[in-house]
């Protein structure tokens, strides 16, 4: 009988991250200070970031060792299965080979935990004693909760008001894992108090929770900001992900022909795709498709503008280099909370540029429909994030049959879905509704873009 | 570096399920029928269970195999992982060493899906079309109801109505696996009809749910009724934890000196220790400790007689030789909704009565403390359940401590917690309360036993 599973041993746990930077087309643009008029320095992170990881944010070397502490904090639940999806392929009567690395089996629930352990690693070298960070629907503020346990850090999340009280599981998770949860608007912060002053019933946003975050950090001392996607030190250390999956797909005797993970802010894609897009970049696969998937509520790749913008909403952040719907644009509620980010990371963004990355955009009900489809034949609950990628591998599955062809499909489930299942039922009962992105006219938040 | 996790290729996932009967220190009693006034025949069972069921359940053989469609579906989540706990290790500062087998990985979230898709499989073969079975917090609702999806089986579940109204995402979770719901008492059956007329707002009970499924069973054509634990053939598919758990063990080089596992109705604690106490009845290991952790709430094995009893509150199942609070005990509310049974398995309770198992009591906020600890230290959120094996085993590494002795503990880590924040919550509020078994005279309930 063949192997459902590939799993690797802990010896095998990959000991580097690879740094895609090494083997782009042409170097990345930096981020831009524009408060300064000026290209952002090293120096200019050193009040929010560890020293550590603004060296791995602007290097270029194509390895970059993975500490030891990090790498035992990894074999609580690394590596990670692969998967062969056996009956979802038998459902789908396809040719097509279907395997799926499971990043759900992670505590957190998420890969979130693969940047939180390393960034509160760092963090804790350099003897910082506190971080600060946001979250909203609370994967990555769960993820760095449990990281900096482990390392004993103390850990304070603003988590977006609406969250806060919609979502309350994730904030007890926090909590258990001895996190300081703040819903913000905030007291904590000069700016959460002033938004609280104009309007008490503010429900927050993702930019409002990174700009208390950040203040909160500039008056504490010995505190330090952590940011859970869209740079490119965050893309590095999702890196395991995919470089696991080569190895296991090499003991399966097998590559992919396509690669397929969702972008919110892209650290889950960069993850999952970048090991094989080396072997693009390096000639070594010309073939290899690599497939972004996002929300038709909030398509930056497929209808954003490559441009300098904003992380956050308020502009607090240094302008970056991406692909993005202006960050000032609010998409549709829609359930996969994680995917609702404006922009995608600089380094996705330039590969889109050079057309090494395919985006694909899905709608929510889609989303779910491949959902249900997946826990009805794999047996696991896919997180809403993670069912945008199901529904591209069913679909690629199904052109595969039609055109008769044997291809090798691998996606990556970024996470369970267990604190999800009140989106399960509304889409269940037949209540879920579509987002579209509002027309094809440039959006109004498009005209917000930072002047550089 | 060492290891953390234990792993074991598909290929080493056992193909035999160990049955405990064989080595017994004597035959079990059989079930009674106390409607006929004689010992249960295996016809009594056949209108309810599939005959390899009911052969199983009555089998002395040693050892019996598992079908490889079973074999194929445990590959889902199997072989599970057995860790090391060393971070709780140092956290303690034991000499002990302590394993962990965990069984939250699974799909459904527990253990319970070992027995479920065994169950699911014989009823397939011979030709069941669709069961019926009642759950209480859910886990084994969703264990059944993923077991059926896989296997094309209609799935029923009567859920006590205080659960399915507290605890909606389990309910959501089972029919994401294509499952239909019923709040029980629901006007599906003449039981629920009834009470619902006499009491409209009557919140449920495990009990009058099982009264509901046999019933439903029994009116409906190509049904059958499927037992999460208590009875033998359960607590025999469960044996695939402890059988893997002991090939683990001997890759580390390592024997346990005290198996521990909590104890609801008796199959996770069944499934962890028998294969370890097979070697003591066998006189390989006579100094195997056995330790079955239950709540002070619920103390069948400490303060329950050992006597012929119902299996549900309303007296509809064959009578059981085993210990007992008798059908009619209410236990207090808490969070551990899994071991608010008022009996344990007949296996279980021959093993207490001839000194081969030793029950501990565990307190509700003493379970909540361990788990809060593990989740701090090894990363892993438990359910409360689970807890209560956490605790003792907390407890015996202390003990160690104090002896100045190394020894190897093994507990069981039944489920995860991530349908249980709530309960989290309470606990870290500071407004958990402990509820005691009442007083230490013969509780009421006990006068209500069968006359057999």
């Amino acid at each position: 009988m063949s192997s459902k599973k590939i799993i690797l041993d802990e010896k095998d746990l990959p000991k580097q991250w690879y740094n895609i930077q090494a083997d782009l087309p042409e170097p990345l643009e930096p981020p831009y200070n524009t408060r300064a008029g000026r290209p952002a320095t090293p120096e200019d992170l050193e009040a929010i970031f560890p020293k550590e990881i603004i060296k791995q944010e602007m290097s270029s070397e194509r390895y970059i060792d993975i500490p030891e502490p990090v790498r035992e904090a990894y074999k609580i639940w690394r590596p990670s299965p692969l998967v062969r999806a056996t009956n979802l392929e038998k459902f789908l009567d396809t040719p097509a080979k279907i395997y799926f690395k499971n990043e759900g089996v992670s505590p957190s629930g998420s890969h979130k935990s693969n940047s939180a352990i390393a960034q509160a690693f760092y963090n804790k070298e350099e003897g910082v004693k506190r971080i600060a960070t946001e979250t909203g629907a609370g994967q990555w503020g769960s993820a760095l909760a449990m990281a900096c346990q482990k390392f004993g850090i103390e850990c304070v999340v603003y988590m977006v008001k609406v969250s806060f009280e919609q979502k309350p599981y994730r904030k007890s998770l926090m909590q258990v894992y001895g996190a300081q949860v703040f819903s913000s608007p905030s007291s904590q912060t000069e700016t959460g108090r002033k938004v609280l002053t104009e309007d008490p019933d503010n429900q927050g946003s993702l930019g409002l929770a990174i700009s208390e975050a950040i203040e909160d950090v500039l008056n504490n001392k010995n505190s330090k900001y952590s940011l859970g996607s869209v740079l490119n030190h965050v893309a590095m250390h999702q890196t395991i992900i995919g470089l696991e999956a080569k190895k296991q797909l090499e003991i399966a005797g097998d590559y992919p022909d396509i690669v397929i993970a969702c972008l919110g802010g892209g650290s889950n894609f960069s993850g999952t795709a970048f090991p094989f897009i080396m072997d693009k970049l390096q000639g070594k696969q010309p073939n290899l498709k690599a497939i972004a998937a996002e929300p038709s509520a909030c398509p930056k790749l497929s209808k954003g503008v490559l441009a300098y913008d904003y992380g956050d909403s308020s502009g607090f952040t240094p302008a970056l280099k991406m692909y993005t719907l202006g960050h000032t644009f609010m998409p549709g509620g829609i359930h996969a909370g994680g995917l609702r980010y404006h922009g995608a990371s600089p380094l996705v963004s330039a590969l889109v540029k050079h057309n090494l990355v395919d985006p694909v955009t899905v709608k929510q009900r889609e989303a779910f429909e491949a959902a249900v489809t997946f826990a009805r034949t794999e047996g696991i609950l896919p997180a809403p994030e993670s069912a945008h990628a199901i529904r591209v591998a069913i679909q690629e599955a199904l052109k595969a049959k039609e055109e008769g062809k044997s291809k090798t499909i691998l996606f990556n489930l970024s996470g369970n879905g267990y604190f999800d299942l009140s989106a399960y039922d509304n889409y269940l009962s037949g209540s879920m509704v579509d987002y579209e992105y509002p027309s094809e006219k440039v959006c109004e938040a498009l005209t917000h873009l930072p002047k550089i």
